[in-house]
């Protein structure tokens, strides 16, 4: 039978959605495994920065007020006590026209209050000792970077839910988390559906096509940070699948299928959504492509049925199943960037629904511009592997100009958005 | 003794470094195994796409010629003679007022030239079989997606180099290769050095700091797309720094130090260049920070000596190294991506060489700008875990101002560049 369906705005979907969000647990990982994970807890400084007054060069660390007299007509002798490399610690006194040679990031030794560069500077060894020429003068606190004047023991430096970039792994390093708490990955099962699936090393045979989507859902569920679980491709047997989704449900936090969901005749996932229970939030969104999108949700998990088309099954994902798996990794800004450009060329099909379309951002001159990929027939094939941003038209009688300013959201961006994209209510459902 | 070195421009010390560009091994791994792989091969299509001439939608396959006289006024009746679902194929041949009903994606059977869309029929049951009402008329080749129409067989369709990504994934699946021929990650060994530093787990000390540098390499050297082999970190001892780079030299296909390069006494990197018979490309470079970057090169491997200061290291392996990974891994885009913008706030420091300041790019109507992180104390700290770019300042005598235009180099971006960053000769060496 031809279900007729009530069509419902991306942001009242995404609200769906949301409505089921779950902070996962976290896991203590060695920093050496913490690349491509995310924080489970502030990175708090366990020490003030710099954690002692130090030199931010190599020079000698001296007393300004024995410096005041000094002028290139009038150089002062200084002796060298003392030579000190980072990380030794002099034992020595600075006093009167006294001065230590120290290198870059050391201590500054007790009684110095000052450092002169060593370019700055003229070396003289004699019998008497060690001697530096100084030919200016110096001001207390010249050149010294105090304890704690960058970062006070226990401030907390990054939030929780950011992934750990080679910053932020330097940061938990220089604090001490030789362990760090990580979120735990989310466990998402992911089932193709569709009886015209081959798998990819499977020959062609006439009529099928092999199962690209259930691979491309893989992928994206490993940028967004979760781990995948495969249940295999499903031909339109309402039994077997029925019982992958519920071993799935039972095994995974969160589970997608791909296909099944059109309005055809052999469009199963309405009937298992009743045959397991699931409450059923949506089973058509006001969006192109992808208006077929659904989500059930049973005992607060969430079951996505993605389209089996390649690019409405990838923006899907991305709208849909990525914030819940960046909140699941406490991320506080679990949705895709939104920025505003310029349409790069004409797209005159005008569509009632709001529409997302698979593009490249370019850069000119200091501006945005962002350009649909794959409008050409050869393109379509490629779109999604060329795809850096979904321009977003929203809904409407009319098409779009060159030049029109658009929403775009970013696909490979890490800093998020706090919020989800806003749709104008620009048409009438 | 204190040495003076001659420092050369930033694109000179590019490009002495990559005359020992090397491209890698490829191995073959499972498409399960290819997130975050170069393909070491451009992936070429095995099918036409698509492969046979099929519906673009769930609908009705029948014949044009039979739909000329249908309209509103004068709805025609078409048999419908089969019925077949994406992956089966009709052995039936469309003939005079027949039809197939056909889902999305499924073959397109012979004798029909044309698909009307399920939402335009209404679909009759009677004893006599079922029936379609057709309100219009369609052209032959309306609604078909015709075979090879987006991709012939043997285009390539992605260049080698290119990071796999979702949409790259899903054109693997698509293409039948269940085993993907990728670059062979390079293996960069990583020695710290100083005699200042403790190791994360290490309880801090009077005067030494914990290694964040080594840690913060190793994920910059993941995030390139290599393997890093860890050496440890060395006090400034000749002996054992030289067998361990020794060591490294023979095991690893590039060599990174960090630390020791500086100009002061304890500096044993240029010793050490001329101890093991290496070809010192340079030692000091026309950029802040980081002028004390080195390089040397023996038996066409590189041995980088990047400096001890974080943001000096950081910038160093970001413009140098990178790109001797991202070339091994057969990118024919292997630079940082440059592009411009404005200046967000004043930088009204001078300085006679290049700087490259770890910044943060904004966009605002349309626009981008980029500001640096870090510039108050208490961002020195964090300031590399926040920046996704890095402005250029080109040398020169006087500062910058906000809303100058800039040149922004990407730090998180996959397209990368042809040609590395140009300077400006806006100064003298």
């Amino acid at each position: 039978m031809v279900e007729r369906r009530k069509p419902i705005w991306v942001k009242e979907a995404i609200e769906q959605v949301m409505g089921y969000k779950i902070r996962g647990e976290k896991e203590l990982i060695s920093i050496d495994d913490c690349d491509g994970r995310y924080l489970a807890e502030p990175l708090v400084a366990d020490h003030d920065v710099p954690p002692f007054d130090r030199s931010p060069y190599d020079g000698f660390a001296l007393r300004a007020e024995d410096t005041v007299q000094a002028s290139r007509d009038n150089p002062l002798n200084i002796r060298v006590i003392d030579e000190i490399g980072a990380g030794q610690v002099s034992n020595k006194n600075v006093g009167h026209m006294e001065a230590v040679r120290i290198m870059t990031g050391a201590q500054i030794p007790i009684g110095a209050d000052c450092v002169i560069m060593l370019e700055l500077v003229q070396e003289e060894k004699s019998d008497d000792g060690t001697f530096i020429k100084i030919k200016r003068s110096l001001t207390p606190g010249e050149n010294i970077s105090f304890r704690g004047e960058d970062t006070i023991k226990g401030s907390p430096l990054i939030n929780q839910g950011v992934l750990i970039n080679p910053g932020i792994k330097a940061l938990l390093a220089t604090f001490g988390y030789s362990k760090v708490t990580v979120g735990k990955r989310p466990v998402i099962g992911v089932i193709a559906t569709g009886s015209e699936l081959l798998q990819p090393e499977d020959e062609l045979v006439p009529g099928k096509i092999r199962n690209s989507n259930g691979f491309m859902i893989e992928s994206q569920i490993i940028r967004a940070g979760g781990l995948y679980k495969r249940y295999g491709s499903f031909a339109d047997d309402l039994e077997a699948l029925q019982n992958a989704i519920e071993t799935a449900m039972a095994e995974c936090d969160v589970v997608i299928t791909t296909g099944g969901v059109s309005v055809g005749d052999y469009d199963f996932l309405p009937e298992i959504y009743k045959r397991i229970g699931a409450n059923l939030l949506f089973n058509k969104i006001a969006m192109r492509p992808g208006s077929v999108t659904s989500c059930g949700e049973k005992d607060g998990k969430l079951l996505f049925g993605l389209s089996g088309n390649p690019s409405a099954c990838y923006i899907g994902f991305e709208l849909f199943v990525r914030p819940i798996i960046r909140y699941w990794l406490r991320s506080e800004r679990p949705f895709l960037r939104c920025l505003q450009g310029t349409l790069n060329i004409d797209f005159p099909k005008p569509n009632p629904f709001s529409r997302f379309v698979r593009s490249q951002l370019i850069y000119k001159d200091g501006k945005i511009y962002a350009e649909p990929v794959g409008l050409d027939k050869s393109g379509v094939v490629t779109s999604l592997a060329w795809a850096d941003c979904l321009i977003v038209l929203p809904g409407g009688t009319r098409g779009f100009q060159q030049a029109d300013q658009v929403d775009i959201l970013l696909l490979d961006d890490q800093q998020g958005s706090e919020k989800p994209w806003q749709e104008a209510k620009l048409s009438k459902l």
